[in-house]
């Protein structure tokens, strides 16, 4: 099965971009990748911030800048901000991003006294709000159901979980998946189109009523007899 | 970590309905519940098809008959009908199903040239559209995962595959997850509300894309470290 060892070019040599690298999962990604080897730049607002938290995930490879000097060096950007400011951000950064693989993780949900749920979101989902916002840009759906607590603890070696990676192309996906299989533990999955993307960060809300019922950090894996 | 094995009710004590028997989905459900000691009544607008249907099994434990019939019978029942007819035969036997636990399995997908998308619902799911239309039923969602082509098959000894239950009674999700624990190799984890049932049945669309990239019968496993 494909894990992204297919892809033609080797995630490794990226310099990835985080989007909203300041908040848990865009640290704990940063964390993982720079540890497999991938030069990683953290982006937010305030620039000094951003270079607070590379340097307090005490991994080399990882540097801070402002959301816009992120998205400029970047080869590849990831979206981990906070659903709230998804549109303003990337409405900001269309000319930054333009050409670029753009890898969406944001979850579109809200909690009440009930626990999770989804948001409806008029594009359909975060991934289909970034490829409106960002038409010049190849827009990838991935990274949705990693533990940020998991993926920050020095304790984890590995992650049991799979990345659902969606998105219309090829290419993409592929180096997408690539990307997630330098996570150890974690294999990238094909799982369909951006248009099928609103469930996949729906789901997200499942896993969290997971994680109080069962007092974990649930991932997902895609069985295949 | 609860398997349904805190459930009060033995789900074998059942006799559990399955509308929509005469489909692949629910005859290969009430094959596997049969051969775990569950007794099984496979509705079908014909009874005589849904007769034909529980002896063409060959499992004993499966009896045929009308909607009506089944729904009036069994303690506990399963909706495998086509989405098309879902909100028509739920509409129809309310009264018989008054005081059970419906659980329903529809996934509202559709299929065009590139491949299984997510319809919309107008009451957000196919459950939260029973439990719009069953006011006076236990709606739960479960089974959407399960491939119908594994669960036919005899030579396929376990599934190795979650099922998602979501559902807003303990008890009953509970019971569904008893019920789920007894087909082998597979295991009920309890995911969410019923408000949290859209993206479980939208996330079958996602595997769909998984079959048909990898040539495969993709379950799903909830992982928890």
């Amino acid at each position: 099965m494909a894990q992204g060892d297919d892809s033609g070019q080797d995630p490794r040599g990226l310099l990835v971009g985080v989007l909203g690298g300041t908040g848990a999962q865009g640290r704990g990604l940063a964390r993982r990748l720079a540890l497999a080897g991938v030069r990683v730049v953290l982006g937010s607002r305030d620039p000094a911030r951003a270079r607070a938290a590379a340097e307090g995930l005490g991994v080399p490879g990882v540097v801070g800048d402002g959301n816009d000097g992120c998205a400029q060096r970047a080869d590849l950007v990831v979206v981990a901000v906070p659903w709230e400011g998804h549109a303003e951000v990337l409405s900001a950064l269309a000319p930054q991003l333009q050409g670029k693989i753009v890898v969406d993780c944001v979850n579109p949900i809200a909690f009440d006294a009930r626990g999770a749920y989804a948001l409806e979101v008029a594009e359909g989902s975060a991934c289909q709000q970034a490829a409106a916002l960002l038409p010049r840009s190849t827009v990838v759906g991935a990274f949705h159901h990693l533990s940020a607590v998991l993926l920050l603890d020095p304790a984890v070696d590995e992650i049991d979980s799979d990345v659902l990676v969606v998105g219309d192309d090829r290419v993409a996906t592929d180096l997408v998946q690539a990307l997630a299989g330098l996570l150890p533990g974690v294999r990238g999955v094909y799982a369909g189109r951006l248009r099928s993307a609103g469930q996949v960060e729906a789901l997200t809300a499942n896993l969290v009523s997971v994680n109080r019922r069962y007092r974990t950090h649930a991932g997902v894996r895609v069985t295949r007899p």
